[in-house]
């Protein structure tokens, strides 16, 4: 399928060139044509007024927790855990993280998220529903060695990369998920690396979330979690590390020497009390940043603009640095960076020959004006709501705000259906 | 005029109750009938799916500053100020802040903010445009006692008191605006006040934003910034302090004492790098802290969701605490206390009797989904996009999305034909 994006403005390198047109062909960007011929495209796409952007990418998060959006706020990390999400997590099904998923997806093509980072359970339902949707993904089964289903995740998990890894058109990776150094002992995540090795796999991992779980692995293993997965040489295997927030020099040091990848996720580490994570550092240091949405009940959206927002302002805060992290790159981060975290050096960038994942942006909101700088409007002023139109691989799955991959109508049923089911245990 | 809002969400002291009914008549809240008559009503407005909130309060806020929206980001302080802000505010004149007073006042309408409390220059074309848009305001002539205006500048704000105060059917008040202790000497202070005394007028002031600042007035009077003012007398006046961000538990004492009321600005304070104020050691200590935008130049949105979004997040981190400021006490923020920052005893609540300014928030989206607690969702996943319909003092300015009081194509094209104007000095 060839498409023709026409008269737009067009974001690349952290700048805005006006009135440019951009050809796709099958999932590619083909080129930038200065003189289209209309005539040979099967699909013309109208830019007037709008912004073409990199698709975003969301690199943490936990899609079928939707269904745990305002189910319990504003509580204390392990109250919430142990008396609201688990209960709950203990009644999730294949049909259940089906529809959850496609609610996350509809929400996450809605604001020009393109690509997600998933680590959970059901990932089945997951990718059936993540292929139905259009978008792109790398999934994980999420992964603790405490409790008796360890070696059944680690199956599940080969199960997974070999029904999804490369499917959906080479939309989707299947990464390995072991969920925390606190939910992992140290043989587990052994077994785990020489899984992952064995098919190739990379890692998602949660890493030094909170001071809490820093405090406690340096008391059992006088180590700090990250020092600890690199003694257990779990960063042999590519590895993203979600959150980073209590890391040290010396963690960053290592994270810099095995190439290892943080999805920076602030909505959630502010929301839980986690803290800021050390993001300019870390990225001054070398490593590639990533930002993700994390769950949606730990946010309460997966609203990447937002996310992107509150990447360039609190940094410059928590520094007293007015450029600690700037407007271009916040898009760098939410984009390119992203998508080199989960494994792509083809993705993130509206670049010749890169994978086609593009999104419109409609700037003819009050508050996209005087438009001196589209980039710093995007960041600082744009809103999820101005995406107008969503292609990724280069399929178009959402114009002028209407999804075309997901039947909303059904979905809010379905939606509607699984919530009663899913909640039903608190009834009784 | 009488409306009658069937069948809405409404929400009162941090609860949503479903169904429910309310009546306005003329400027005010009449009643929550159980079984209204739809025939006694000039108007109804069908509720469903939707969230009654009280209007949003922005209560610090510069607005004609939309027209320096994106025109300078990611600046040190004082060469934005110098080099881009300040030569630019040589240019404005009545017709510049007429159109971008407007623009101003159609994305703070567009977002469900109902009153807003500014601090600017040509502020009689201001009051002109809010007058015209039929939004809630509070207005200062922003006052500089260093340099050759002083006097004229308090003229200014008098004759905007003569001209506005009670104005719009009570829509409007007027305050002293004396800018910040940096820019207004001892006596000048003094001055103000009793001008301020002597009109019976209140003081919108910038205090203790940065670091720098307190540090310089510390070296200078031996005193805090708010000590000083203090010390002044100007806290005989009702204040609003704009800021706070850098105040000592002496100072949080003087506050307190004197009923000084607080305007927290998240954004800004992120984006300039002025830090985080203590807002829960504020709230403790019973101040009234309102949520501000502050101008456009510094967000770049004039966006209350987002505030109030921030405002229930990053305290959290900050003090490492889940319960800093819940979902509900942000939502009090953006409504009843930013009313009694402007002065108000009868706004900011959904309430028998009180002012009729109510916005409705449409619940349809996907980020609404479950919806088990809509004040938690309204906080965490809200848009202000998703304001569906604005009712201020009891009149309709927008339903279904469309402005009723601004002409928004005329608009568009003043506000481009005034930018054109503001700039053309940067062309010579």
């Amino acid at each position: 399928m060839k498409i023709l994006i026409k008269n737009i403005g067009l974001m690349q390198d952290g700048k805005v060139t006006e009135h440019k047109n951009i050809a796709v062909e099958d999932k590619y960007i083909k080129e930038f044509p200065e003189n289209p011929k209309e005539e040979e495209y099967d699909e013309i796409i109208e830019g007037h007024d709008m912004l073409a952007m990199p698709g975003l990418v969301n690199t943490h998060t936990h899609v079928a927790m939707t269904l745990f959006r305002s189910y319990a706020d504003d509580m204390a990390l392990m109250d919430w855990l142990q008396n609201k999400i688990w209960p709950a997590e203990d009644h999730l099904d294949d049909d259940i993280v089906y529809w959850g998923s496609t609610l996350a997806f509809a929400e996450m093509i809605r604001g020009g998220t393109t690509s997600f980072c998933d680590m959970y359970m059901f990932m089945d339902a997951c990718a059936r529903a993540a292929d139905k949707a259009g978008i792109r993904g790398n999934l994980a089964r999420g992964l603790a060695g405490i409790g008796p289903n360890g070696q059944k995740g680690i199956d599940e998990n080969v199960e997974l990369y070999k029904n999804w890894n490369g499917a959906g058109d080479g939309r989707f990776k299947v990464m390995m998920g072991p969920h925390a150094p606190y939910t992992c002992p140290p043989d587990y995540i052994r077994k785990v690396r020489d899984v992952a090795e064995k098919y190739d796999m990379p890692i998602h991992i949660h890493l030094s979330e909170t001071k809490g779980e820093v405090e406690n692995c340096e008391k059992e293993y006088h180590m700090t979690p990250i020092a600890l997965m690199d003694s257990l040489g779990l960063f042999e295997r590519p590895t993203l590390a979600a959150h980073c927030v209590h890391v040290t020099d010396d963690d960053i040091r290592i994270m810099k020497e095995k190439h290892v990848c943080a999805a920076h996720n602030p909505a959630s580490n502010l929301k839980l009390a986690s803290g800021i994570a050390p993001v300019p550092k870390m990225r001054k240091a070398g490593i590639t940043v990533g930002i993700g949405t994390d769950g949606a009940s730990s946010n309460n959206k997966l609203d990447m603009f937002a996310e992107m927002r509150l990447t360039a302002l609190i940094h410059k805060a928590a520094n007293y640095d007015p450029f600690a992290i700037t407007a271009k790159e916040a898009v760098d981060m939410a984009t390119k960076d992203g998508a080199k975290c989960l494994g792509y050096d083809n993705l993130g960038e509206l670049k010749e020959g890169f994978l086609a994942d593009i999104i419109l942006v409609d700037r003819t909101g009050f508050h996209w004006k005087p438009r001196f700088d589209s980039v710093s409007l995007a960041v600082y002023a744009g809103n999820s709501m101005d995406v107008d139109t969503v292609i990724i691989n280069g399929r178009p799955v959402m114009e002028h705000k209407e999804l075309l991959t997901i039947d909303t109508e059904k979905m809010d049923a379905e939606v509607k259906r699984v919530t009663e089911k899913l909640y039903a245990f608190t009834k009784k």
